[in-house]
């Protein structure tokens, strides 16, 4: 008995190597930009395609929960059934737009240190669950490069403090904010308010989308 | 033995009679109001006043927790600590005047339909949890009797909602709006904006204090 | 000599009998509710039309000055060449909605105080000019009937302003709001925010540019 | 008699040497820093200082016109009482910071594009009466020098209008932004957002008026 079994272990092994391995399931949380990002040609399609060429298909599973008009503390409202009981592996956090933004479009802005209470209720309650979570910083309104988009100074301020929460809790960050001034800087020789990475100052263009797929997907590919 | 034990039966009830039964405590919830409301003067000190004239000062421990600035969301963070931790048997929320007034003194007001979402999540946590609760409708921002204050119709969508959700959900009310505003129909003959009821548009004064003082009360002594 | 001029008299009165009168040139100045009131279906073509079931075509010109997102000041800012350039003799002035709106959808509304003093610049140079002004209070943002739409108690304290200095300064009134909301009390029997005299909660349905109209008209065939 | 003439012509220039030279008038033209500035310690005080020190006394009349919470708009409404009919030399425009500000401090904030219409409309005016006009980039809202003041973006975009259009329009310019910022690159270490040339991320300080006399005196008096 005990040599037949012996002489199947090869088999038996070679049975696993071919089992798939249990995908990591991955959420997109966010707002519109997110929404979109689920699309053809939104960025999370295109982070599925990097990962299909790179041959890791079976490895991830791409998630959008991303709805229109969304603050922190919608994602914070929608965190339990949208995220939690989804049960996924690794959360990546894309929001702070419309936090700014709301301030003058709709007088319903977030607080900035409400805005960091709720981000934090949601990362902690992420890491407590041993859940993997990825931060984004807000990336723009308008797209001039002279500083002179109205809410610049705001989302420097929302930015920074995402920026300085991810290293103070050990959480990978994908720095949309300043990957997106640095390409402005060298791609945007007119100083014009959309069509370089948008299409009408926030939501992403063609290229904005494949750009936040790629740095997304450079940090993604490390946590599997 | 039994007729021992009938003997003494009038001692033992005669006994409890004289034990002091728990006092409720209850907890104010809410902002600035609220805040002042602690202080000689204040709408809790004057109920506290209200509840000994009374004579049931052993029934009932009334406890401010308001915080300045105070929206509905500030009231949601703060609930652990400051109201289910404290084991409160009543709770009474006042809150709704900054969700208005922000949204044109800073930009970061709070939307009607999650002002709706952060309040049901607070009331149901507290009926969960076996306390009771009562709802308060906000005051006014601005006293003028003419409907021409500018939050006006805010305030009455706001105290509209949560009139309707105290029905729905048998929660007991304190319609400070509907009281404030009747009141004020008949003593504000100059269409004042201030003066009659706040010292500022919003704050109490001795009136105001007065007026919130006996309403609550006459809702808090039918919860004994 | 005489005697043939005295024959020729009543050749004459009947020759200017049939000559027309100079018509009386009259300007709609105003918003995008103005702007969209030229168009077909717009309440200056139906003005136009009520004018010729009339009878008295011969008598007015209407020409509409609305922009779209015009707040008072920029009434102002283009008062010259849109008003006084064109040499009218009647001038409707419709404005106030936006800059009572824009506080919360740009923060750029206009500050009650300031909305006065460039309100009674336009009014004041029209009368010193010889020009009639007519003045209208804004209609509605938000169709509500309880008092309820966001911006109520901004609009009131506005139109009252209008009313007031109407009164004050002798200048025919077109009370809109109070017509709209007297409308809305009867005929919006399921409270609904948009849908019975506007599309959108502000710009007008056919029921809306009628009612308009005819507000207007009435007012304006008593300038003749 | 030629020769009596020629020997009296050094008397006659002597006497006019003593005659005093018409002093320039110079009115400061803004809101509540400017309204400040009159104060002892005040910028304009510390200019009038300046000048004495330089023994120019004799050639300027120094007058403050500001007013708190001025924006461009409330300038132009007291432009013919408080500067036209002063008959001033020179002026100098101070505005823009609650142009931004109001945006979200009370929804009454101005238009870029209204902003410059009106700011245009006052400066024309001048340069038409021949008086010399003097233009200044708003400071600051917020001292911190990472780029992170919630106005930021706002100020920058009014300061830049305000540079080029002085640039255009060959109008002496103090760019007052600009070394505001400079000075905070260097005097700034502990990015604080006030306390280093205002009291309250706004108002100046002494070091703050100090700065603003001594930029402003520099160019005043290149126009003698």
């Amino acid at each position: 008995m005990i040599k037949k079994t012996v002489l199947l272990l090869p088999f038996v092994l070679l049975l696993f190597a071919f089992l798939p391995a249990k995908k990591k399931k991955v959420i997109f949380f966010g707002d519109s930009i997110t929404q979109q990002g689920a699309r053809p040609g939104g960025y999370i399609t295109r982070i599925t395609d990097l990962c299909k060429k790179e041959g890791l298909s079976e490895q991830f599973d791409f998630i959008g929960k991303g709805v229109g008009g969304n603050k922190v503390y919608d994602l914070f409202l929608r965190f339990q059934p949208d995220v939690l009981d989804q049960k996924p592996d690794i959360v990546l956090v894309y929001v702070g737009i419309n936090d700014v933004w709301h301030k003058t479009s709709s007088g319903t802005g977030t607080d900035f240190d409400k805005f960091g209470k709720f981000y934090d209720a949601i990362i902690s309650t992420l890491k407590r669950q041993g859940i993997q979570p990825v931060v984004c910083t807000p990336s723009v309104i308008g797209e001039r490069n002279d500083f002179t988009n109205q809410q610049d100074g705001d989302l420097n301020l929302y930015a920074k403090w995402i920026r300085e929460y991810a290293a103070q809790n050990n959480v990978p960050l994908v720095d949309l904010r300043r990957i997106f001034l640095e390409y402005l800087q060298k791609n945007n020789p007119d100083n014009a308010e959309k069509g370089i990475l948008t299409v009408d100052r926030v939501h992403l263009n063609e290229k904005g989308n494949q750009l936040v797929a790629e740095e997304m997907w450079k940090v993604i590919k490390t946590l599997k």
